[in-house]
């Protein structure tokens, strides 16, 4: 029986995670690449980098699924997903480590103004701008799994006053933990920079719109880390517009790559990044994944098991 | 006798100095302010925000100077300052935490490599990046006083691998501290992002010219937050074209405000930042600067002592 890797990579991507999962490929395992030749009866786990819909269904012998990327919206979005199965998300130290860090570079741009004194570049203007420290510039962070609860402590330990949003209570150290809708508009109303790293569900789809702004204070920082599906599109355009929100750091979009064309890559007041928050590095991820597998091969409970009726 | 407050400050700054000054003036104190009319027979302590060359030489009965500003090398170059003086820097807890914001925002933007993103959006390209985790990225921190010491913990705490230098030998906490010629020298080397926190003196006057690019990894970011006369101008713009220097973020410039038409102005491979990285805020340091004052009133060493004959 075999373990198929499937994605939607190129084959500079397949072969990295090919030469990554060998390397670490427990004795009596087959690994199979979905771009050869082979059985689909043969095979009882899948490794997945979101594959084509319908792909998943084709392996009648499926046992588990592992994903090679932290978020499965794309994946659970596939309506022939056989619903029965496990399916265990990536949980990477160093991917979190990286979001830890693109997350930071983000909040301290917006909180250091980097954008207006960019614009006062263009200009040739010098003028010094009021600067809070930390400590007066209080953070939000919608999502306190993973990756946000390492975000806000680590923004905590820098001295933001932090506030986390969850679905259920979860307690971090540092940071002001709140949840449900009263516990996002206490979130928000404080929030001079807003990071949102909640996993998009049909919950979550469109978090960041109009309401959500207009509860923020006036001039606030919006750092998207998440999913384009999160953000309306239009309502931030406008928010921008108006001034209720000052900037926004954009990681990842509706569409991807973003089209040429669209109103973002041009907008001064929105840093757009190709979603490099965190990826997938086959050479840390490969090992964990397929320490996931002989967990389950083993009878145990894999780590980071998705909850399909959760979406998360 | 009297406490003179003198600097190159506009009526707004006296006004506000005058107003936090007052709040902590020590019974039986007098304070005067250059712009009034006073006796400078009457002035025994002057507190001093880089006034005119030839201020401080005015009041004959004159014996404790305490600088407003952290840096004392503009007071320094006066030539008519009197040598036989105590003079004390300010050392303020809130500056210190400014510099490290402003520190990190810089030195995250160059890990993250927002310019290079910046610089694709304008293009509307969208390509992801190599990108390193701190834990791959050693930084390198010329300067180990109060302020080159918190920025190098402060980072090595993100986990960058930190290197710090100093004219006298140091131990900071989770930083490779170095000094001498030959501590430069290996700093350099391995310095993927140097940033700079000596005192302008006259040994490090151009300290950031063409050798020492020469000797950085190719790409290297440069973070200037100390003086506009630590660098050679001419040699940053030569590194950055030759791609010695990937991008500089510069707060501090040889003229101030940063003249129009400065070549700086418009180079898409520096950030300019009109010096504020951290200022003396009046609201923490008329405090500061005070108790300094009392101490030398009773008779005790007062902190921050500079050594001038160091120039620091
Ligand atoms: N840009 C990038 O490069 C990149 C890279 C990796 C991941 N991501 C994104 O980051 C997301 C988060 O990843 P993770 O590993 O931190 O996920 P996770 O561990 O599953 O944590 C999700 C957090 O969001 C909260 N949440 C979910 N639904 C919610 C709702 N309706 N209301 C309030 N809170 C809700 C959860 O609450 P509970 O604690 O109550 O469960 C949990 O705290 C991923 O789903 C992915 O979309 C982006
Ligand atoms: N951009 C801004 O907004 C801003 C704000 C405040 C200050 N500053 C600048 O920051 C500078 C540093 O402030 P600070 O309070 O940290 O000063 P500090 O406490 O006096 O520390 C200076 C450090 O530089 C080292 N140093 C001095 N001369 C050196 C030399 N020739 N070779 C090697 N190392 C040398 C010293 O070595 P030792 O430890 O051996 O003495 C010390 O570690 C100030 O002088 C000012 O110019 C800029």
């Amino acid at each position: 029986m075999a373990i198929l890797l499937t994605g939607n990579l190129d084959a500079e991507d397949y072969a990295d995670w090919r030469r990554h999962l060998l390397a670490h490929l427990p004795a009596g395992e087959t690994l199979v690449l979905a771009t050869e030749d082979y059985d689909p009866e043969a095979v009882e786990i899948a490794l997945v980098a979101n594959p084509p819909h319908g792909t998943v269904a084709r392996h009648p012998n499926l046992r588990f699924i592992q994903s090679l990327w932290a978020g499965v919206d794309k994946l659970l979005s596939d309506p022939t997903l056989p619903r029965h199965l496990p399916i265990a998300r990536l949980i990477d130290p160093s991917m979190t480590q990286a979001m830890v860090e693109c997350a930071l570079a983000a909040v301290m741009l917006l909180h250091r103004q980097l954008p207006a004194y960019a614009a006062q570049q263009a200009r040739g203007e010098w003028r010094q701008l009021a600067q809070p420290l930390t400590a007066q510039r209080p953070v939000g962070v919608l999502g306190l799994g993973e990756l946000g609860s390492a975000v806000a402590r680590t923004l905590a330990g820098l001295g933001f006053p932090v506030s986390g949003w969850s679905r259920s209570p979860r307690a971090v150290a540092g940071v002001n933990c709140l949840s449900g809708a009263d516990g996002m508009r206490t979130l928000l109303e404080g929030a001079e920079i807003l990071v949102n790293l909640v996993p998009l569900t049909p919950d979550t789809e469109g978090l960041l719109c109009r309401a959500t702004f207009e509860r923020m204070p006036r001039g606030a920082g919006l750092v998207n880390l998440a999913r384009g599906g999160h953000l309306v599109e239009a309502d931030l355009l406008a928010a921008l517009d108006s001034g209720r929100i000052g900037h926004a750091v954009l990681d990842v979009f509706r569409q991807e790559p973003l089209p040429a064309g669209h109103p973002f890559w041009h907008n001064p007041r929105i840093t757009v990044l190709p979603h490099v928050a965190a990826y997938s590095e086959p050479s840390t991820a490969a090992r964990i994944a397929l320490e996931n597998v002989a967990a389950f091969r083993a009878g145990r409970t894999p780590d980071a098991l998705v909850d399909p009726g959760r979406g998360y």
